[in-house]
């Protein structure tokens, strides 16, 4: 039995589907570009086999253990690491069966998709995953994980992956970085410098962290030109390392542009938590410009996430830590708060800034015209809760008609979920040859053009805006 | 002639359109659940005649004067009571004119769904609505009112309800719901604990209405221990009367989690009316936690209905009084707003708390996300302006991705208009089957789960989620 | 080649299709009624001929020179005229080459839909423009220009224009419009009071803009009695040269309800510059109300355009000044914002207020419930980023359902690219009558409605709102 429909995705009208089909045939096999992502260089340093199906599959990944918490599965009895030494489940058998017993859940979600295609396609299941199949589904994954065909870089190279990015602190050594490199492995493995530890006072060991990133690179982060100075560096550390690009995560988009004076007496009130929420949020505002600038200075591609309200849930915090499922969307204004490091940077030659967001209502409002107009400002591709078919709908559809398809960047896939890749992928290649499709029977695109527009939103605007 | 086409809001491909007519054949005749509304317990306890076809169907709905007002129908020539005593149309047979007149109006809107359906199905009518057919209209409908199978239980029979619950003030005596009960007659109307009366400092009367609630329960309401004593043992009171849910209708879904201390000083404050208008946001606030945490130990499901801005217009007010349809929703914020409570309830075995909204920018950015986390949290059916067709699809397509069908709670009709209610759970089940049909034809669900899901989203949820 | 498919933008199943294209043939050649705009008086006072094609159709673009502008190409380098007085290319052949070059970055934007319209139904073109064929199609249309058939008052006809409005500071003398009706010549073109240079502080010169209205209309706009009396006198005299509405640009909705001696006192400080932001946005404020109010007195309707951040980049603005593709749009609320004047005017008969948002969240949440109460209320058609198909589609979806189509007022082009007015208009025609045949074949609208409903979106809706 088949768990996917072969045409999932495609419209429902004939011409439609037949062209969706035909679009969709045109970049199926192209290599996969993921230019931002959680995966772990270790994985592809050490090569060892991945640990059970419960530790591969349901434990790592919130987009599961959320939903089964949502109707009251205890994160422990998932076997998720508890922050306060609590025990939790161990035997990944009974992990397996919690979360099969629940798969309907997922009805109507993505997850149930890049479930379906990684049990079909990559496991080669064929029966659907329920209580009564719990037992068989986890032993045919466990057998097949003890395999050298599903090591890591196995995989990587069955998944077609061209190029793939982590994303490390730029606190980190990238000593996994290296051991790749120095393999003589040819696996594409880059790294993204993720320096919110020592950007963000919110960060937890902040003033710890700075005096870290001084040690590591000899310069003097006790001032605000030495933290400057040694993010300079630690970028160049980076590239080293392949990376491209940087990466932000803040609550909210905010910039600003202090003047030197003004920055050095506000990094003084931050560097030992002095400061107020509000100066907090000042400092991130300004360290994104400065970020901006060396992004001017040495080309590496900026992103912006930003918008979530971290752990949400004080209880879930304390006994569980960050990452459990507790983050929220919240809204986020762009216009005002980009418009400062807009007015710096934002018609440098050279400069690109991808901005993400967890608020739907600025696709159109804010971040097409923004993209539709600065030079240096692309879109990227759905983000989050957002990265499923009606989410990526609503962003083709809110944002093309003002800033076309030449200022988004192609799909990221934005996983710690190793195997969910080629699925995620291809959800992403059905949904723009679907919305293709829907341009072309209603006469807004020939079809010669689709098929050029397809392999642009597949594969080269990907590489192309990612510099890779 | 038919009012109504039989494939109504199926999908339009001929695949789509059999699986949902097939669907919606499976689900169109289990019984009513309708545990949200507004209907009146006196209708059920004196089973007494409807008044004229303009009394029972224009007079009382919002939805229909609103519209004929915004068109420059006065209130008054509506009949719609005035609240300063002026003179207003008394003639029900000149109202239906001016409505008949003007029913162009309606095209589009879910109100023209609803009375077509109350037109054809219930009152056997097969001419239209138009100045043309007013006059038989209104006496074709008057003649059947008259009759005994158009009185209230004969109606709530026909129309296969298997419970419906009624809302209450928390000062209500509840006395025709006894009234119910003694009767002998077995149709289920259950109430409902709304006490925005006592926990909302701007409601008017607010003082008079705490002194009220401490006679009615000997409790001393001059004290905020002795307030939420009052709430305890009103909740156990309507709980008597078949109370399974509270309600309440605050222009924001701010919660507070204050001390007791502090919770006295600001209730002090509060009870002459001395607080200021950000203490008694403060209140309200505070008084959404206290009742969550009586739900915790009573098991009284909790309703937030946040956003409405009331009685927008001062005119409007001073002349007809509330609820006139001059309430306007507005921008409301949910992950803030909501955390105080959740922090002290949102992980408590047992407790529920069902969200809407009338601001949809939260569904997916907000209210998703938070109901696919929280245990205790559920998605209540798109509300008041978003109860029509294009409202409840974009809620199932901002919502399932992330939050999936179980966490959310089926359909409430949330109306007095009592011979509407067929309609308006009609048009649910044909809108989520179309929603399902098009999963199914999208390959993102299969066909046998489809009718599983049709049954839950129908029935079995709303029958769950408030514990009827 | 055709360049465009003739049934584009209609419902891809069969019947929905034929519906529409059916209903389409019932509109597509009413008259243009163009009752907001941007088209230049001069154009029809003196009927010369329009320039080269790249000043006709690139130039004064801000929909075709942002485009190009995110995407690398700068604004000199297309002509656009600068502010610091550095050179701009001046060769439009080599503009023209530019922007064919560029023509891929238009997929799936409304751009290039009218544009192919313009190319293939206005100057008979038959090839698609690209690199290749800049210069051919370059000299095509610099020859069809040179023709009588293309002068402006040719173009007027041909596109059926029944009447156009055109936009006009209130300090403008209207010597064009005289001009135009002393001609003899039978095209009406009427002009609209836009008074933001007289009612918003921050406009440039606002102190010298007063003073010149004092001059103007010998009133002492030193007081506020004079400023509204000024207004008053100055109103009149657009309706001598044809103006039925007013216009009004500002950041936000906000109005206010100030006695007459608080905003006197308001004015004074504001008068010379020395009001703060608060204030100058009170004064805007409350000049929405004093426009309201002289509505109610002279009869003229009128508009907000609601919500534009004006000149977002700093740098752009100095090079090159206003109106240069980087207004971006944000928050707009409507609901407190329009109470003050609402309480004053909202239910005076024979007023109007038409309503235009940049914030897609308010259609449903705020502007339909408003519209679909307020008799005064109308809202516009979906506005700049939002005047193309799937705009279009949103903005019904959103709205009908709470405001039906009676509280709508059809189409407005809103341009200043006179070219693209018939195209503009065709893609409106065709999104209404798709939409439309959607609620027929969903059982929602009955075809013989759905014929008189698409004539009113076309043409009936707009000539009453705006009293043409």
């Amino acid at each position: 039995m088949a768990l996917l429909d072969d045409n999932r995705l495609f419209p429902t009208d004939s011409a439609g589907r037949a062209l969706a089909r035909a679009l969709y045939d045109s970049v199926k096999s192209l290599p996969i570009i993921s230019p931002h992502g959680h995966t772990e260089p270790r994985w592809f340093a050490e090569n060892q086999p991945f640990p059970d199906p419960a530790r591969l599959i349901v434990v790592p990944d919130h987009y599961i253990f959320r939903m089964l918490v949502s109707q009251g599965v205890g994160l422990a009895e998932l076997g998720v690491p508890s922050a306060d030494g609590a025990p939790v489940e161990t035997d990944g058998r009974r992990i397996w069966r919690r979360f099969a017993e629940n798969y309907h859940l997922f009805r109507g979600t993505p997850t149930r998709m890049w479930l379906d295609d990684t049990f079909q396609n990559l496991f080669g299941l064929d029966v659907r995953l329920s209580a009564a199949t719990a037992d068989a589904t986890y032993d045919a994954i466990a057998e097949r994980l003890t395999t050298d065909a599903f090591r890591p870089r196995a995989l990587f190279e069955r998944f077609n992956v061209e190029v793939i990015a982590t994303t490390e602190s730029a606190l980190d050594d990238l000593a996994f970085h290296r051991q790749i490199r120095d393999s003589g492995w040819t696996g594409r493995v880059i790294t993204t410098y993720r320096p919110d530890a020592v950007t963000d006072p919110d960060v937890a060991g902040f003033a710890d962290n700075l005096r870290k990133l001084g040690e590591i690179t000899g310069c003097d982060t006790g001032t605000f030109a030495g933290l400057i100075a040694a993010h300079r560096k630690r970028r160049a550390f980076f590239r080293e390392h392949g990376a491209t690009a940087t990466d932000h995560g803040h609550p909210t988009a905010r910039t600003a542009n202090l003047s030197a004076a003004e920055a050095s007496v506000l990094y003084d009130r931050i560097r030992d938590g002095a400061g107020s929420a509000a100066d907090r949020e000042l400092f991130r505002a300004q360290m994104l410009t400065e970020m901006a600038k060396l992004s001017v200075e040495d080309g590496m591609v900026m992103q912006i996430h930003a918008g979530s309200f971290r752990n949400h849930s004080d209880g879930i915090f304390a006994s569980f830590g960050r990452d459990r499922g507790f983050d929220i969307p919240q809204p986020t204004n762009y216009v005002a708060a980009l418009k400062p490091l807009l007015d710096v940077c934002g018609l440098e030659k050279g400069f690109t800034l991808i901005l993400f967001t967890l608020d739907e209502t600025v696709y159109s409002r804010e971040l097409a015209p923004l993209a539709g107009a600065y030079p240096c400002l692309r879109l990227g591709p759905p983000w989050w809760f957002f990265d499923a078919p009606e989410g990526m709908k609503r962003f083709r559809e809110a944002v093309t008609e003002t800033a076309g398809f030449y200022n988004t960047v192609g799909f990221n896939d934005d996983t710690r979920a190793f195997c969910s890749i080629p699925a995620r992928h291809d959800v992403a290649r059905r949904v723009d040859c679907a919305y293709l499709a829907g341009l072309v029977t209603t006469g807004r695109l020939l079809e010669e053009e689709a098929y050029e527009v397809a392999t642009d939103l597949t594969y080269r605007l990907a590489k192309e805006a990612y510099r890779l």
